[in-house]
């Protein structure tokens, strides 16, 4: 079932939590692929009712951002997300989320969201944050359900979470891969047949990493070292940023301790692919 | 009774709002006067449980404010919000709102909190719009009750609900004065003898322009001007600012059309004293 106006999404799960049904909340983009299905059947595992949000959200995007051409395809959406549980496709315009005047932002401030992706798109988790609160406010969901390829999206969720006393859980569930280990994005339908080949490389590198890591080497430079040689071996690689920090409070370290996220961005053509890996001590 | 604590609050809240009882919640810095009392009796005859939150809000003050010497006492507030029909007082230490590393805000921007009491405390209405939105997640009140003596402060608050969509009703009610006309605040404690009796002139003076509106004058410039001239002729008086706006977008106009706020800061020794009246025009 698609809705598409708040009200009407308010009255039927007012209803649903009225007679005791607990309501799990997947926001997305849409363009479903096999990585959001994942978080929406655990959603449903956990919870009664299951709402999919399928929003293009402007607000996240800079000007010269991929805003406009971002794949829609709301049809395929409604049947992969009903498919794989969702009772309910929360569907809103532009201007029924942010209507005419809208200019309220929540933004997390201080390094999490400056390094990585904070640092190319400055405006980016501003505008993650503000509608997130928003379909938060809206769904007033029991949990929230976020993939862990965007782990510094949900690294300052949970802050933001936190912070606020939002009295939600988040649940942040691990990145799903094709065969060949190519994370699952809506960007890969952006990929040449060759840039596709070439991107294998992101989580070839960050797994030579981990085991460089496992086998003893904790120096973050030597690391981030590893990663970038072997993505420079791909002609089609244009690296935006290879680095490591302390994981979740992304701070900078340049020993790794208990837990840290090596993460990537990396350009190919017009396609900005993410990828990351938790590098995690096993004695802690 | 008082409680101090976010799961405490949680537990018995939850437990209230399962056997269908209705929350409203009153937001205060404490050290209650009629004003406060006024909103919690409302909030009584609207809601099952009213929930007082008692909280000086360090975010909210500059560095050169006055949040260390801002009046406190909880044992009075207790007695007196219990006494109007307060069930809960929520008094929460700094460190239970703003645990360490807390850095999450929300912020309306635009003219409405740049105008008015924006202009001289440029970053107060980021810490009352961030400090309202973790007692609405921490309360998840079905009503929330504010004074008009803070005109400017309700229209950000209502603004904030509405473009982050919160799911609480607010309401604002009128302001409270003693028998000279001198609006209720909290900061009137901080005022000498002589000092209170002229700041009895804020009032005088916003009434002196409403009925001068009423009487036909439109003229924006006109009607500050009368109320600037009647405040000046306290010798005590330092005027912050006057001026009039647009109600409750707080837009800039030159002529008052169907709905006017004029307000007013006014110095008084070290004591900043805000009052404001609303000018309606009644063939709209």
């Amino acid at each position: 079932m698609i809705i598409t106006t708040i009200n009407e999404l308010r009255t039927y799960l007012d209803s649903q939590r009225k007679s005791g049904k607990a309501i799990g909340l997947v926001p997305t983009m849409g363009f479903l692929h096999e990585g959001h299905l994942s978080l929406i059947r655990r959603a449903k595992a956990d919870n009664d009712i299951v709402v999919v949000s399928d929003f293009v959200n402007p607000t996240q995007f800079a000007p010269n951002e991929d805003f406009e051409s971002y794949p829609r395809n709301i049809e395929r959406d409604e049947q992969l997300a009903t498919g794989a549980g969702a009772d309910v496709i929360f569907y809103p315009s532009v201007e029924e989320m942010y209507p005419a005047g809208s200019s309220t932002f929540v933004e997390v401030v201080g390094e999490i969201t400056k390094v990585l992706c904070g640092a190319s798109r400055p405006s980016h988790f501003r505008g993650v944050t503000t509608v997130v609160t928003m379909l938060f406010n809206i769904v007033q969901p029991n949990r929230a359900y976020f993939g862990q390829k965007d782990a510094q999206q949900a690294a300052v969720l949970i802050k933001m979470a936190n912070d606020l006393h939002m009295n939600i859980e988040l649940i942040v569930c691990p990145i799903v891969r094709e065969a060949n280990g190519l994370a699952m994005s809506s960007r890969n339908t952006y990929l040449s047949a060759n840039e596709r080949t070439q991107a294998v490389v992101l989580n070839q590198a960050l797994l030579e990493a981990k085991s460089a890591f496992e086998n003893g080497e904790t120096d973050v430079q030597k690391l981030i070292g590893i990663i970038s040689g072997k993505i420079n071996e791909m002609p089609l690689a244009d690296i935006d940023y290879v680095n490591i920090y302390e994981y979740p409070s992304l701070k900078t370290t340049k020993e790794i301790g208990a837990k840290a996220l090596a993460a990537v961005a990396v350009k190919f053509g017009k396609t900005r692919l993410i990828d990351n890996i938790i590098l995690k001590n096993k004695c802690n």
